[in-house]
Order: structure tokens, then C-alpha cells, then sequence
């Protein structure tokens, strides 16, 4: 599974602006599940909330209706991690210097934070934890002697490498950045007579709020006294942004990098379905992750659509250990085939993506002892087999199958009789914008140096739970 | 939405019978969300674990590994209703009675509950619940003075009438019972060496036990000493199993009444094309109810499906209030249509059932400011007209729409080009056998006498609570 | 540690009734800290909420603000066992027959529940509990059928053997019984125009309510549409008030039995100075039990008072395990002598009673460690030689080390110079009635026939949890 | 009420190093409920966990027996302030720096924080707090840069003004540092071969540790590698310990600045009878705080002592309402009067202190109405006139009465016939050393200059939870 990443939320100039960011934040959960948070200026001073766990188990009425003051708001939500979970690292991100009080909300990754982490040291900076967003923080407060806000966040941006959307509560401003590449999503909307700031369009539907584009990498946008002013950070740089989102991570209902995330899963599907067409009795995704982009294949190919793989939609966070002889249980207690669509079928399972394996593996050999004939499968994203450096943990659940492994031996180990990843050409034919994506994970070239490995390889474990 | 039922789950001879029970009602849990229960007998006595929630809520290692103890386990779970939940009605239903320890879990409801219950109380029996239930031990004990346990409870059958799936632990016996018309469903397996029963096979797939058959109305099965006996309860009656386990209820990778629930839905959804085709861009459901019927009408129809309206899975029981103009709030955060799909488009969304319209209403209504050409609907089974008196709680949460209104003025309600609903005879073509429904709901035609409009209808408001 | 014993409150006629509830439980929380509860009659059926714990744990603002509505209430709170503690034996007991909604709470303890359960079970009554206010209501319910429900009671009451106040809502009646000995406390006293009834007067000094009187041995009052009026149960027997009230569990700031408790505790430690006096440097109390003794002992006897054993206010019901080398950790936690008083000192301790000795024994050991010259120990009361029936659990922590072990051996197990308990006359002497206690826990003359030693002794082990 | 203070507790080379520390703070709850933590080094790391609330609510057998590894532990409790709770400013205060882990628990408070906080941001330092302890911190990590942590403290020292007790955490040593003028106390003791520091040797006690010697003011106590050095800090300074300690905070078994606690409160209520006699019935202190001093009194002036107050060991943190016609209820609920022992009575109440005197004026007027004939107060120490800036929080819960109100009227506001205070000469005549102590609060000779008032008089509102 791949668990990264995070989500942003902000709005400027509402009356309820911590309620609005708190339902911002509920349609973005997806993005993060370990903690949540909320800041507000209250005209004096930030107010915050942060806390483990889902947004709402996180808030309550009284955060929202009375300690959240403020009509400027902005949230943050991270992923779970295996592991400790601390609610130390939990976003946003707050500091106080000198007549400042500054919150800081952070998706994605740098690349060069031990080495600026090292110079600031140096300087007498210390550091409370080892978020990389800490070191974003300490630049801007090192530039903001003798500047304004606006131009130490440019020189801190101009220091660190890596990818960032920031949303910043400065005081009374709100202000959204992009990285130059533009690795990670940050689209602006409208309610009202509010700006509004969120990871996904998806938020956006939630509080009915209008879309009106996206953040435009390199871009900084300062929200003050309700009024909008956009600054570029610094020289230009090649559109790269994740299309992992496009694939995987993005709420299917969302626009991300102004592309629709359905349509674009449907494409690859479909462009699969050429690529590697197979003669079987019906095409099956893995729900949900699976469902558009079989869609997407079957209407290309003609075969018939079976949602025959059951989600069961009230599996909690169970410590409840499984009796000794329950194998596979985790898997079994999310997914169970309907036994009577198996028996003498061939199937076409649709996949979006394979990291480990293990998981279709097990539901693989399940499908073979419910009697399936033929198991294909088609994913429709091609092989990973490079680790990502901005901000997806592809890799802290084990090793990548397809960085070691031919595909057909990955066919061999999960027991399918065919095996097919989209290709990279296909992948970019699925999109509309065709040089504008982050392939790394695919082919290796990343478009942001990251040194000897830096960033959170180089860290130490805790560093993992950036975001 | 019709929320109403519970599940039951009973496992015989098991080395971890309490943990086999909680994943049992695990995989049960879409029947019942509001208390959950589990008892053991121990050798000596009853142990038992009731509270209020989930069933992850509710259990933890420690009752699982050390106080549940025994082999003989049986657990219950109850749905979720308005207004205040009381654990002093969550079930397994618990008492002492001389020599015995006995506790029953019950699913389906009883309609000649306030009969017995004065002629109880004449006798001297005094209630500490409104549970049905809880006449239903009283009976049994009254006629355990003198005969077997076997006898008592047929004794107590006789009494009854209603609709009643019960297991039933008494001291060192599993029993399980069916009412004669079979209302709801029970079935039982084998794990190893073990008996199980539980309310549909999908528990059995979760911990691996093998579907024997089921349970036949008016069949009482005895397992005592890993020894499993059946007897008659009481004279023959006309199959009448609930057709709504096969419509909503049951999850589709279950067997109930010896049918498999996904198939039925999708042959639903095809013979829906058949009886009302309509000229549309695409299939849509309403997920995840509609899915089932949706693929089936699209099979048949040739209509392509889309999945354009997307289901948030971190909906909690949210106690937070939306802001002001955040009209149609808790629909919003549970459906979201994928913009980009909508517009220009004609429309055929297939549902699983209507029951007051309001929030199929409120979606219809964004389909339309999104630009929606044309909205039409199909809904896989009739229009319920009439209340249920066996254990669906319809009513509970308003009048059912198709019981005043005729389905024109449903359809402008909802605000439709067109909404057709499936027909009895196509309902009935749908599904194996054809003679062996209570069709209650659709028709009017009681199979078991509810008196004056006996049972929950005339009892005070808490007995709604029975399950 | 003796921990026995319930706490009961009732009032009439207050708009805020389960509120007042609340605090007059509040105030009685020494009488029982394993689970609470609070009914109310709301004009049509009988509201409840019970819980595990203290009752500020038990109880919030929404149950006193909201559910528990209306003007007559009655709580009660249970002591804490060792063992499985189980919400389905808190009180009130509920029960609804026929047109009735009756709630019982009891403090003491019957003796013959076994033969009144078997004789109630061959009629059809079934138990849920296995408390022996169970029994009652049974007994209530089968004497209703055709008589008024004080009728009931009083028949109820003929039935049954054993210690018992009660306090019984049903419908809009308030009822308080007390036995014919008068076994356990119960006062009655007015706030403003309202009855109210508790324990013990400590919780009418919160609420400010003003004491009347006590409820007599075999009276029954009822309260009804706010007219107090008074009924003879039974025939008149010799009062038999619990002296162990007086001597331990009693508040000291209240009366019970119509004596002042901090006074007759007083009395006892200046009897006990007469009894037994020692050439010590200071006496020394236990805290807090022994405190008010230890003032008498010292006015009486001349030696100065010294408050050197310090108790910790903060011990909660840790679950911590000690390290391995921390011997009687749970005793030195609560209680820590001040080391400098200590050395080469003569002390003289002054206790209110003994039951196993082994925490007191581990306190001794340290005072010698720390260099105590001597030490004597002074009991309030006499040796506690005879299990009780009627409602104190001595026996369930161990034995009682004075039932089988003459003093001058406990004084050496302690480890004491000198060991003296007060002697049954001069108990007798502290007291001002004289002939009204029963003192069976020192001579075994029962004043109530308990059978073949029935009673909690008899019963299987979850029946130690009657209060 | 005065809660200020905080608690400290280290161990260096025990085997279950975090679970002492958890025992140790235990014994020190009394300084401090708001918040506890506790820090370990691990061998590479430090971990941490920390929570709002009771020692025995943070921390579970998971936190102590598996997560806080390490043979070095440090940890800190803080006190329970009105408002906001914040577990960001929960010690102890950790920071990374280099290759330094770094954890510091501070008891005291700084009254330079602003200016170096401002002279620290000009350096481009930010923080995360209000707290003076991150002040402290900054500095150490600015002296590290090139130099020894020992000597990194020593500068941070020479910087900061104000008290401090410190217990400093960095990678494998412990080290102890008291301010100059050793304001607040730490003692050092052994537990076989480890070497232990505490706030108050009670904590000792509990752990049954050896009692060394206090840290002197201005002394550096290094242990690494199971050894002790001890440094001089800086010039030496006249010792100034807050004899508030010996008059209020310190648990009476406790020694502190090598006086026990115990005799001292009894020699100020000694002091207290020769200065101020009185013609009365007895002395009664208000438990638990006055019981030493009126111990002392009753036996100097050979007045008896009645322990007429009673305190209910149940107050929890209630969030009840009261009824509106239920006055002063909080007080009431936690001191109720035993009734007889008051009519008629002149009664002598001995106080340790008096801060509002509300509480106490409404228990007063509660005897009155019990029939006190006379009421005298005798105060064990001298009138508090003077705000303190070294860590008691005199003021937070509104205006010393003493500061602007002449004794006479502050009897008539309560309620007296008579009231004294004991001297200041009364009471250094009370204690062992005399020129050795702050009086600050008496006489407003503040023997560390506070500026403009610093310290946490000038700071924000949020600045009042340093402890």
C-alpha cells in the first residue's frame, strides 16, 4: 500500500473559517490519516488544534464553534505511518518570532534538509523535530530580518530543493506556494466572496465552493485583507508534476494539475485494453482503487464489468489478533470474492498499480481455489521501479516487486496466467498534457538532484513522517 | 435507509469460540451497527461481553483471550436507531433460571409480543426490557419447569408468532431455530470439526468455514457434544422468506435462502431493462446499493456503466454541525458526482429501492445544476407500500413515499424525465425460487396475522429497539 | 480493608431532581465507588442511567440536564469488589409489570435469597442477576397482582430475612423501607418544600437540606403528589443498628442512627485510653480512619497528637506494576511517615479496627526501620471474630486474623509492643444507645436467623457483589 | 489557591529507569497537575512521552515497560492552570542540535525571558512557545558551538536571571543545576548504585531511596557513567530558598533545603500560639494544609485539637453545574463541618495562608450558622503582599487581599473576631537557617531584579503556564 502524503486546506475572510476547514480537511482524508490540524488567526494571535487520528476524531463542536477563533483558516491532514505516530510532528507547522506568529502546512518532500539542517545548526538554530518542514520554517525566520514575509518565504524557497506546496498563515495573510516543478497539487477556489485553498478540487465540492485553477508551480499567492496578489517565486522550471496522483492518489472526483482524475483512470484503462487485450469472461477491479480504470477497459474492449470483489466498508483499526490458523486475514477481512461468479471463469482483474504484491497474491490464490479457470491481470500504470524522493513512501513497506523483478516472474509469484503494466508511452497518451509530469518512479530520471540520496533515505527513521 | 435487523453468529467446540464469534459478527456488521454482544459457555457458567458500537468498538484482546472463555460462543449484533441506544437492550438476551444458564440472540420481531406478555405478568413475570425477546425467555422458562430445554422452546414457538431466526446457548447446547415461515435467514457450516451458524455465509468466508445449507423454517438444530441433532418444530407452513435480504439487506457475496445474493441484484437490474428500457449515455448506480443491479442492467441493455458517483469512505458518525448555507449537508459528505461526467449528459441511475426519496432527491438535484440533460431512474424492486411487521424497520424514519404517492408524482418529487420501478412478476423471474417470499411490503399480504396491528406498531416507542 | 455497603438517596418534588440526586450521591461516594446510577419519573415511565465508576465519571450534563427528566429521582451508588465488576448489577433495579415502572435500590443484604429464588423459580420467575434485590422485585411484582403496591412491599418484606433500606420509585411514588432491626442507616430530611432521603445526613449537608429524622426500624414511608405519609411494616423487633457505621464507615460529619458519628468515635478513643493506657512520646493515627479516635485517645489521655503518618491524595487505581525490588509498594504509596518524628520515639498508634493486619504490619516495620523505640497499637473496636450476613464483606479480602488468632500472636505478627482492642462494653459505653447495635462481628449472636449460614456465604461468587 | 510549581525527577543506571521516574513523580503530584512527562535515553536517542493530566492518567504499563527504554530517565510534572491546557508546553522540553539530544525539566521561573528571547530572534532563533524553558534552551545550543555541554550550561546560566532548578538530559548524562540563590530545591539521593534527583525527598520515600544532600545553589551535578562530578556554576550568590516550601508546597514528610517539613509547620503554629494566644474551646485546622501548624499550636498553647473540618477525598474534576440556589458550592463540597461539634463553641481556626480568602470566608459563615459562638484565625505565616516572579502563581486567581487590605478588615471580610498572622521574625524564628530564604512575598525585597516587572507579569497571557 502506498501511504504518503498529506492535504491542505485554507480560506480567507469567513466567518466560520475553522468549520470550513474542518470539512475541507474531511473531503481530503483520503490524503492523511494519522493527525490533523487546524489554525486560525484570531486577530492577535494563532490558534490551534492538532491531534492523532481521522479529522473527526480530532475535532470537536467546541474547537470549531469557539476555540478556533478567526476568520482566517488553514488545515493539514498526514498519513498513516506504521510505527510511533507522534503527535509532535503533527501539521501545521507553528512558530513565533519576534512580532510574527506563523503556521506553516507542508505536502511533499526536500531533498537538501540535512545539509541546510547542518549550515542552520551551525548558525545556532536548534530543532525539535525532524520534520523537514522545521527547516523551511527556520529559513523564513532567518530571512525575515531586515524583510517582509513575502520575500523570506522567495529566499527560503530559492534554498531549499525538493517538492512543496506550503500553505502559510502569516499573521492576517494567507499565502499558497508551489515548487517550481509543481510535483505536488494546490488548486484555488472561490466561496463566496472567500478565497479558498485545498490538495483537490474534491474539497471544494464539500463546501460548494467554485474551482478556478490551479496554483501554478513556481507561483506564490498572497491572500491579505481579501485580496489576491500572485508573485513568482523564482526562475521557471519544467512542469513535473506527480501523476501518481492520476493514477492512484487523487480522490477520482477531483481535478488535480487542471485534468479530471475519472476521466484520466477511464483513458488508461481503455489504452490498456489496447495495449494488451486478453479473450476473457469479464474484466473485475480490485474496489476501489481498480474500479475506473477496469471501467475504462471494458468499455474499450467489449468484455462485461464485474464488481465481484466485495469491499467490506467497516473494517476499523482491529488490534484484535486473528485465531492462529486465519491466514491472510487482513486481506480476507477487506476484500471476499463472490464465490458463485468464480467457479470455471476466466478473469481480467484490473489493477492501478502493484507495489509489493502480496495482498493480490493472496486474493489470487483465493480466486484459484474458488475455481477460476484463467487469472489475468492488467495495471494500468507501468512498473515502479524507482523509489519516489518528493513525498510517496513507495518503499517503506518493503521493496518495490518490479525494481528486482522481471515481469513475468511477478506473474509467476502471484500465480496469473498473463501479466500486462501500461507502458510509459500509453501512460502519457492517457493525459492530456503530455511533458508535464514527474516520471521518476518509472524511469528513473528525477527531475529535482537529490544528492547523495538525500532526503529521507539519507534521515534517520523518524524522518519518514514527512509529508 | 431502511435500518433495521441484526446478525447472528454461533460457533460449537471451537479452542478460541469467543474470537471465531467476533469475526463472525465482524463480517456481519453492515446488520447491525448499534451494540454488538458476546457470550461463552464456560463449562460452569455464562460469561458474556456486551456494549454499545461496533464490534471493534466493543470487544478487545482482553475479552477475547481471557474472559470470553469456553468452546461454545454465540454472538449478536442490532442495527443502529435513532434516539437513545440502550445497552440494557443490547443482546445476547442473558438469564438464570435454576439449573440453567441460558442467552438468546434473536433477529426478526414478534407480532403477539403485548398478548404474551399481560398474559405473562397475570402469572407473575415481571420485564426489565420492551425487548420481544424477552417475552420469548419468559415462555421458556415457564415451560422448562417439568420438560427439556428442546421442549420448552418448542413450546414457546408455539406461543409466539412472528418472525424469529434465534440461536440460543443453553449450559453446554448451541440450538438454533427458525421461524415456520423462515422470515429471516440462518444458516449453518462446518470449520474443521466445528459447527457454525451466523445470518449469512460471508461470515463463514471470513474465518474459513465451509456453507453446509441452511437452517429450514420451522427446523430446530440442536449441537451438543460436537453432535448435531434436527428436530421439527411444529407443524409445516408456506415459505416466507424476506425477498428485501435479497434486494438490499444481505451483502452480494452472501447466500441466503440458498440463493447468491449478487446474481439475484444483477438479474434484478437486467430485467428491469428488459421491463422499462430508455434511451440514456450511461448506466449509473448510486453506490454502493445500486452497484449490483447497475452492472446487471447494463449486461442487458448495452448501456455503458459509470462509477461517476463516488462514495466517501471516512464518512464517522459526525456530531459536527455544517455551517449556516451548507444545505443538504450529510448527503453531500457521502456522495459527490464527478463533475466532468455529468454535463450534456443523459442519465439512467438504477437503484436499489426508494424509501422517502429525499436524499435521491437532493443528488438528482446536483445532477441537474451540473448540467445534466436528462435524469432517469430505475429502481430494482417495486415501490414498498406497506409497512413491515417481521423486523424492517421502514417507517422508523418517515412514511414511505410510495405509499401516498403514485409514481408520477414520485418522479416530478424526485425530479425525473422518468423513474420506473420493477414489477412483482419481473421480481419474482429474478430470483430461483418462486413461491417462498413474504411480499409484504409491495402488496399488503401478511403472512403471519398481526392482530390489531400488533407488534411494534402498538408497542410504546422503545420497543422500535427490537432486532 | 473493609469494603461493603451501598448508598442510597431519593428526592420529591425538585424541578431539578436528578441533579440533587447527583450530589447527594456525591457526597455518599465513600459507601460505594464501583458503579452509580439515577432514575427519575418523568410523568409517564422512569428514566434511567447507571455506569461503572465514581459518580462523576458515571454521570455528565447531558444525563442531569436532559434525559433524566423529571421531579421525583433516587441514585444509588455500589462499593468496589475485587473481581469482574458488572454494569448488569448496578442499581436501581428496573423493572416494568404491567401498568408499573418500579425501581429498587438496596443497601444490605438478605439472607434467605436462595430458598425465596428457588420457591420464586417453580412458580416461572426467571432471573436475570443474581443480586438479591432481584428477589424482591420479584416478590413485589407477585404481590401486586391485586393489592396496592405498598400492600406488595409490605408483603414482600414478611417474605424476606436479611438487612435492607430501600428506596423504591414506582410510578410517582417515592418509597423508603427500612427493616424491622434497622440493620442499615437510611434518614429522611426536607430542601425547602421537598422530601429527600439518603444514607446518611453528610449528603443533605451538601445539598443543604435540613435533617428531620431517621426512618425507623420497620417503618415504610411513601411520598406521593408531595404528602408524606408513614406505615408500620411489620411487627416491632429489637433494634439492630450496624455499629460498625459508627466505628468505620460512617462520614464523621454525620449522624446515623441518630448519633453524632465524629463523637462516639471520639468517646471510643478516650474509653479506649481509659481501657488500656501507654507511656508513649505521641499518638499517632492511621489517616483518616483512625484520625477522630486518635483526638479522643490524646484529649483523654494527655499525650500529644501527632498527624506523622502522611497520606497521598493522589493514588488512583493505578494498573502500574512496581519494580521487582519495590516491596509493599500499594501500602508506602498511600502512606509515608515523616521520618523525623520518628527516631527514638515511643508511639502509640491508635487504629479504628483490624481485619487481616497485613497493611498495618507493613507501616510497623518501617516505623522500627526508621527507628521507633516502641510501638503500641490502640483498636477503636473490638476483635472482629464472626463473618457479618448483612451486608459487610470482612471476609472477602482474606481472612479476619483476629477469628482465629489470639492477640498477644497479632500483636507479635505486627510487630507491636503492646496491642489493645476496646472491649465490647466499654464499645457499648461510647455509644448512647445502649441495647440497639448489633455487635455479631464480635460475639456471632445474629440478631437474623441466617440458615444454614446462608446468605452471601452460600451463594455462588458473583453474589458477593450485592451491596 | 496558589498552584504553581512543577516537579522534577531523574535517575541515572537503573534497569527500569523510566518506571522509577514515573513512581518518582508520583510522589511529587502534589507540585504539579496539569501535565506530566517523562524522557529516556536509549543509547542513541532520547524518547519521550508526554500528557496532560495525573501522573497515573499519562502514562501506561505500554509507555513504561516497552517504549521508554534506557537506564537514564528525567521527568517533570506542571501544575493545573486555569484556561487553556496545553500539551505543547508539557515538559520535558526536547530538542535535537547536532549530534546533542537534549531534554530539560525546569522548576522556577526566569525574569529575563523577554529581552534574551528578543536578542536570541535578532540572531535568528524562533520558537515554538511561551515557555522561558525554550529560552534556556536556545542558549545552550548557542554556547554547544564549540564548546562542552557543561560549559554550554554554564553560559546559558550566566545569561538567564531568575529560578531555576534544572534537570538536563543530553545524549548518556544527567545533570542537576540549581540557580544561584537556589530559589527552588533539588536533593540528590541513591537507590543502590544509581544516583537520583527530586524535587522533595518524598519522592525518595516512595522508591525507598537514600537521601544525600540537596543540590546547592549555584552547584552543577553531572553523572555519567554512573559518576558524580560536581561543578560550580558561577560566583557565589546568598542563598534565597522560597520558604513559601516549608510554609505551603512541600508534602510534609518531605525535607527540603535540609529542613523537614513537618516539624517546621508545627514550630511556625508553636511560634504562632506564643505570639498571638487566644481564649478557646479548641483549635481546628482546615485539612489538609493547616493540619501541621494547628498540631504545633494546640500543643504549645495546650488548647485540644478537634478535627472538626472534614475533607471529601472523592472531589474529582467536576464539570457538574450545581443548582442556582446551591451557593458557594464548591467549597462545600470539598470542607463540610461536623454540626454538633460547633454550637455554642469559640473556635480557633488555624490557616497556613491566606490568599483571597473567599474559601475560607465562606466556611466561616457556614459555622456561624452552626451556632460558632466566637471564630479566631491564626495564619502560620506572615501576610503575602508582594506578587512573586520566581514561580508561584499567587496572582492568577485574582488579588492579594493582604496587599491592599489591613488585617482588621480582612477579619471583618471573613467574618472573625480575631485573626493574626504570624511575623516575619515569628517565623524565621521558626525555621533552622535564617538568613537563607526569600521573603519576597512578605516584605517585597526581591533579591534577583525583575526589570520593568518581567518575567511572566509582562508576557503575554499564555506566558503564565511556565512553571
Amino acid at each position: 500500500m502506498k501511504r504518503e502524503y498529506c492535504g491542505l486546506f485554507g480560506i480567507y475572510g469567513h466567518q466560520e473559517a475553522a468549520r470550513m476547514a474542518y470539512f475541507g480537511l474531511y473531503a481530503l482524508q483520503h490524503r492523511g490519516q494519522e493527525s490533523a490540524g487546524i489554525v486560525t488567526w484570531d486577530g492577535a494571535a494563532i490558534r490551534e488544534h492538532r491531534g492523532m487520528g481521522l479529522v473527526h476524531d480530532v475535532f470537536n463542536e467546541r474547537h470549531l464553534g469557539k476555540e478556533l477563533k478567526g476568520q482566517i483558516a488553514m488545515g493539514h491532514i498526514r498519513y498513516s505511518t506504521t510505527g510511533v505516530s507522534l503527535i509532535r510532528n503533527a501539521q501545521p507547522f507553528l512558530v513565533r518570532f519576534k512580532d510574527w506568529h506563523i503556521a506553516v502546512g507542508h505536502n511533499g518532500n526536500l531533498v537538501n534538509t540535512l545539509e541546510l539542517r547542518h549550515e542552520l545548526e551551525n548558525e545556532g538554530s536548534i530543532f525539535q523535530t525532524t520534520m523537514d518542514t522545521e527547516v523551511f520554517v527556520h529559513l523564513i525566520a532567518k530571512y525575515l530580518n531586515g524583510g517582509t514575509i513575502e520575500e523570506a518565504i522567495q529566499k527560503a524557497c530559492a534554498k531549499v530543493r525538493g517538492a512543496y506546496s506550503l500553505l502559510i498563515l502569516a499573521n492576517n495573510k494567507l499565502i499558497a506556494v508551489r515548487d517550481p516543478h509543481g510535483v505536488r497539487p494546490l488548486v484555488i477556489g472561490r466561496l463566496n466572496d472567500n478565497y479558498v485553498f485545498a490538495s483537490e478540487t474534491c474539497a471544494f465540492d464539500l463546501i460548494e465552493a467554485e474551482y478556478i485553477r490551479q496554483v501554478e508551480p513556481g507561483e506564490m499567492i498572497v491572500v491579505e485583507g481579501g485580496r489576491l496578489s500572485s508573485l513568482r517565486l523564482l526562475e521557471k522550471a519544467p512542469k513535473r508534476q506527480c501523476i501518481f496522483e492520476l493514477i492512484y492518489f487523487a480522490r477520482p472526483d477531483s481535478m488535480v494539475f487542471d485534468e479530471g482524475v475519472y476521466e484520466r483512470r477511464k483513458t488508461m484503462g481503455a489504452t490498456l485494453a489496447k495495449e494488451a487485450p486478453v479473450d476473457a469472461d469479464f474484466v473485475m477491479p480490485f474496489p476501489d482503487s481498480g474500479n475506473y480504470a477496469a471501467v475504462g477497459y471494458s468499455q474499450a474492449s467489449g468484455l462485461p464489468l464485474e464488481l465481484a470483489m466485495i469491499r467490506n466498508h467497516y473494517v476499523g483499526r482491529t488490534f484484535i489478533q486473528p485465531s492462529q490458523d486465519m491466514r491472510n486475514f487482513s486481506v480476507r477481512v477487506k476484500l471476499n470474492p463472490v464465490r458463485s461468479m468464480i467457479e470455471g471463469k476466466r478473469i481480467l482483474i484490473v489493477e492501478d498499480s502493484i507495489v509489493r504484491g502480496t495482498t493480490i497474491r493472496t486474493r489470487v490464490k483465493k480466486l484459484r481455489e474458488l475455481g477460476a479457470r484463467e487469472i489475468h491481470m492488467r495495471v494500468s500504470c507501468p512498473a515502479i521501479r524507482f523509489p519516489c524522493f518528493y513525498g510517496i513512501d513507495f518503499s517503506s513497506k518493503g521493496e518495490l516487486i518490479a525494481a528486482t523483478t522481471p515481469v513475468p516472474d511477478i506473474a509467476r509469484f502471484i500465480g496469473l496466467d498473463s501479466l500486462h503494466y501500461l507502458s510509459v508511452p500509453g501512460l502519457l497518451d492517457s493525459v492530456n498534457e503530455k511533458d508535464a509530469h514527474c516520471l521518476a518512479c518509472f524511469d528513473g530520471n528525477y527531475p529535482i538532484a537529490t544528492g547523495c540520496h538525500q532526503g529521507k533515505m539519507c534521515l534517520e527513521n523518524e524522518s519518514k513522517v514527512t509529508g
